[in-house]
């Protein structure tokens, strides 16, 4: 057996790793209950108890792989499932000296397979998963078409359909609307036919860029110069003036030495953090437990060690940056406002961490470009809002981040990725990144509009102030309603449903009898439990568009009977729902930086608006401020 | 010893299949020259010799990795090639015995690591690469900033520029080149001056649909209707009808049930193998030889088994698949013209494979949609060119097909990727995709334009007609002067150069003394000593363009002294160069599908043309006739 333990000690680098304590406990604890539920369902279907360490095995390359195939020729002599067990306690029992280990971490993210205990924001595609057998002979659905006979082809088109039933079965199907945005009309869209008209508000379009006349321009012109397309990968013959321009803007913006653009930034994230991840040697990857699956998946495709820590948890942070051994290269990757809760992560106080503990910072601004910041560049220069207006950012937290990435596809309202960073670190990635080299460039009009969108944004923040003050008044008009909207400092309002076939049906009734466009968002974009209305307010939603919303919500969740704030408040609260004693999110816009002025909403206040709405009041009083400006021009 | 062997045994998937012999074969043969020399120089710089079995311990996740911790540890005392040497040396007589195996196929395809044993086609990211520890140690320009104490934090900056320092010092490090081509000049573009004109010969918007006047109008239309961008996901307000008119268009076009759009045919590639391949039980992918890069990366990425096989090489490939369990599921993963060599796929009896051993056939036709076929539908639509002329897809190559991926990009002007195939299979990879669902949609003009070009396409065949004629008339022409075209049945031309720095400079004497645009293709997207000057015509390559090209090529051939056909031939020939013996491939598009009436070819060739050329007379000809036609309209 020694011999075992040293052999296996000398090819496993978690054993290498893992304290005699660790796999003791690993062998011998169980799991939360939800996990075990899930993991049994995918595995064993006769029953019986995993440890922890059972599972990693699953879950290694080389032992799941080995267990799998053992399973898989059982399997066929109808054992499969009882085998697997087996087969894992076998394996368990060789562990539970303490002695011998399994492969995780650099073997496991290797794997697209991701489970619940690692919770991704969005992950569809992350399901719980045993390895591959023995999730073909646990499913009756294969096992017909497939399994009969081992000299039978693969039945391919059966296959498909048992994961098409999987996810139908578990309500996770997606029905696609057919919503055409209508540049002229905004926010409005229309349907699969063009006659009928419906409101849309849940575009990512978030300031109406879409339609801006300075980005159809600059696309029309260029269109007709430079073409359709690049014709090519950057290397050959897709290299231009609008990509050198594009990145030159773009480093400005984030005062950078350099930037790279991608087709997309799920590409960027992906080929930026597999490209990092694979070459720093012995790098660790530190991600935040609702990362986007852009970087999930990136992280995975580097093949290195990720340590997951809790959402926007600074302790857990510095507990796992601590247990790491300096020198070791790090990477902190996180996001600035995550999209579907509307939180915003703690970008200095991770920059200090960065600096404590030697590690480099990539911030995800995705849902924060256009929206923050004086000159639109993120929550990153909204945090010294005062020093950027001054062009001033050395030594602003913006200018401590090491990566940012971003997309062109959101608030600057037309497609594509990039990265900003240090001229090296750039060059880097250009020279490496597969998913950058060998693939077609954006077409010259798509960056040409991108510049323009970014270049007014970066001149003009009417656009962001308004979407900011749209989103007051909404969340101020539900919150009278009753409604449930989950608190957060950022622009998106999540509604809380707790429930997938509500949330679907109230997403439905909202288009059918409102003509309101809210698409459900439901697990597992989400948690079971947490499905929810996510609503993205523009500069366009003006108050008949935003008093039709809130009715139609008011009058949905009547029908349907959804819980209420006060209901959730009832039953003690849940995530940040009808619980008074959670510390309410400032916006992180403050009134000052709205251009707010305080006598104003003092005066408001006092005078008791008729309609008991500070925001909707302020709103008005611009607007006839405005438009008696222009009365008398 | 026996309980070591048998505990490897039950870990490692690779020892369950190797046989003794192979084995043994392994761990006592040497490798190919060129293969040694580059892992040398990565991995030993203080010499000494693997076996084949220690350069596959290297790329193990968990031996590799062991290696690597070991290695580095050692190396912090100065002694880390030797030590990596050395625990090679260990791990091979481990493994003499031919008992005992190590892990290779799933665990090493998780890895994004790529080595000259693949031959990728284009990977400047898979140059050869030690573990990353073992890497680390053995640069001493790493040594230098990060490797001094293990209290100090790891230098970001110095590993970027030794990274960068690497590519210089191989000669891949990549000079972008400012082309701007022009949508009225076509095929002239602009340097980073408005004012220099240069002619691009080596774009791959091979039809010039980049300026064609119904992509461009369909483009400003849905520009000023729908905006600049989608404005979400497809889930998410991104799903709109110019998806859903596009992806009906893309599944005629392949008369396939369904298709589906992604942000780029590399995108479509990665997240459609990367999926398939981890779903599908014990999924076993063979992968042609000379594979792009996106698809390397997507199997890579499913972390299943890979099992390449040689580059068209159909006894190969039978080997392989024969090899293989007949139930257990399996994919052929090939192109149909291979880019850089313009080689073409046996599609036909990779059909006939696939229905023999129960293998899923996916073709790539990239290079080749908009190009072959009578509606543009690529190779295999070629391959019955009558029964689809004639509507009667039932029963053809096409129609054998199950996976067709493809890309909006090159031949039909504009960006992005798709796959066509089964409704139920198109059906689980939008549901299952994290590649697919988690990204911005293309913008609604970008589709629209796309779906206009293939349109086009579809309903007139005269430009690809047009690109093959100039094809054969560049190529006839450089067989005339004695360039080494390396020869191929498809509309690409690979001049052979055969050394970097000269590619290079040919390269950059035809822009700067010539004004002509031709990148070098250089190591890694070909291999060493295989460097090229890759020319790709279009119909917009007039007898002008031709005639300057062949001279400045002529005229560099001499300055810079580059080895000639005859020259070649007197080496005895290579890679089809100045080979007599090799059969010559017949141009896919054939003189009747061309159009090119027989008798009148015959009588040019007994007149004896002026210029010696059959081709060039031939389209003198036919532009007398139009230009006779249109004057006595």
């Amino acid at each position: 057996m020694d011999a075992v333990l040293r052999q296996s000690k000398a090819m496993c680098p978690f054993l290498k790793q893992a304290s005699p304590a660790t796999l003791r406990a690993l062998s011998t604890s169980t799991r939360a209950p939800a996990a075990a539920q899930l993991e049994q369902q995918a595995t064993s279907p006769c029953g019986g108890t995993f440890s922890r360490l059972q599972l990693l095995g699953q879950r290694c390359p080389v032992m799941g792989k080995a267990l799998a195939i053992q399973s898989s020729r059982l399997g066929k002599a109808g054992m499969a499932a009882s085998a697997t067990v087996a087969g894992l306690r076998h394996f368990s029992a060789l562990y539970k000296s303490g002695k011998a280990g399994i492969h995780t971490s650099r073997a496991h993210e290797a794997r697209p397979v991701e489970t619940p205990i690692f919770a991704p924001r969005d992950s569809a595609q992350f399901a719980p998963k045993a390895p591959a057998a023995a999730r073909h002979a646990a499913s009756p659905v294969h096992q017909q078409p497939h399994n009969g006979s081992s000299s039978a082809k693969f039945d391919y088109e059966s296959f498909y359909q048992a994961e098409l039933d999987k996810k139908h079965q578990d309500k996770s199907y997606r029905y696609f609307n057919n919503i055409n945005r209508l540049a002229k009309e905004f926010p409005q869209a229309h349907g699969s036919s063009k006659e009928e008209r419906v409101t849309v508000w849940c575009s990512n379009d978030y300031l109406g860029m879409g339609r801006n006349k300075q980005v159809l321009t600059a696309m029309h012109e260029t269109l007709d110069e430079y073409g359709s397309g690049a014709g090519g990968t950057r290397n050959i013959s897709g290299h231009n003036k609008h990509a050198v321009e594009l990145e030159a803007t773009l480093a400005k913006l984030h005062a950078k030495e350099a930037a790279l653009v991608f087709s997309s930034c799920y590409v960027a994230n992906d080929a930026t953090l597999a490209t990092l991840g694979s070459k720093l040697p012995d790098c660790v990857i530190l991600s935040d437990s609702l990362n986007h699956a852009s970087m999930i998946q990136g992280i995975r495709h580097s093949g290195t060690k990720k340590i997951v820590f809790k959402h926007n948890d600074l302790a857990d942070l510095e507990a796992k940056l601590a247990a790491l051994p300096i020198h070791v290269p790090k990477i902190i990757a996180f996001e600035s406002v995550y999209s579907m809760c509307g939180s915003i992560g703690p970008i200095a106080e991770i920059c200090d961490l960065a600096d404590k503990y030697g590690a480099l910072t990539f911030l995800d601004e995705v849902h924060a470009v256009g929206m923050y910041g004086p000159k639109g560049a993120g929550v990153a220069e909204h945090l010294d809002f005062a020093a950027h207006q001054a062009g001033k950012p050395a030594g602003t937290v913006m200018d401590r981040i090491d990566i940012i990435t971003a997309t062109l596809g959101k608030a600057y309202g037309c497609v594509g990725g990039y990265i900003a960073g240090s001229a090296k670190f750039v060059d880097m990635i250009r020279s490496l990144a597969p998913g950058f080299i060998f693939t077609t460039s954006l077409p010259p009009a798509t960056m040409a509009g991108a510049r323009a969108a970014i270049e007014y944004q970066m001149s003009y923040n009417g656009d962001r102030r308004l979407q900011q003050l749209h989103t007051r008044a909404v969340k101020e008009s539900l919150d009278a309603r009753d409604i449930p909207v989950i608190p957060n400092p950022s622009h998106i309002i999540p509604i809380l449903v707790g429930n997938a076939e509500l949330a679907k049906q109230a997403s439905d009734m909202l288009l059918s009898d409102y003509q309101i466009y809210v698409q459900s968002i439901n697990y597992p974009t989400v948690p079971v439990g947490q499905e929810r209305l996510r609503i993205t307010p523009t500069p366009g939603h003006t108050k008949q568009y935003r008093d039709q919303l809130v009715q139609a919500v008011d009058e949905i969740w009547t029908k349907l009977g959804i819980k209420r704030t006060s209901d959730w408040a009832a039953e003690g609260g849940f995530i940040g729902v009808g619980q008074e004693s959670a510390v309410p999110d400032e916006p992180l816009w403050t009134n000052e930086q709205l251009g707010i002025d305080s006598r104003v909403l003092r005066e408001i206040k006092a005078a008791k608006p008729a309609n008991g709405f500070l925001m909707e009041t302020l709103l008005e009083r611009e607007a006839g401020e405005a438009s008696a400006v222009s009365a008398s021009a």
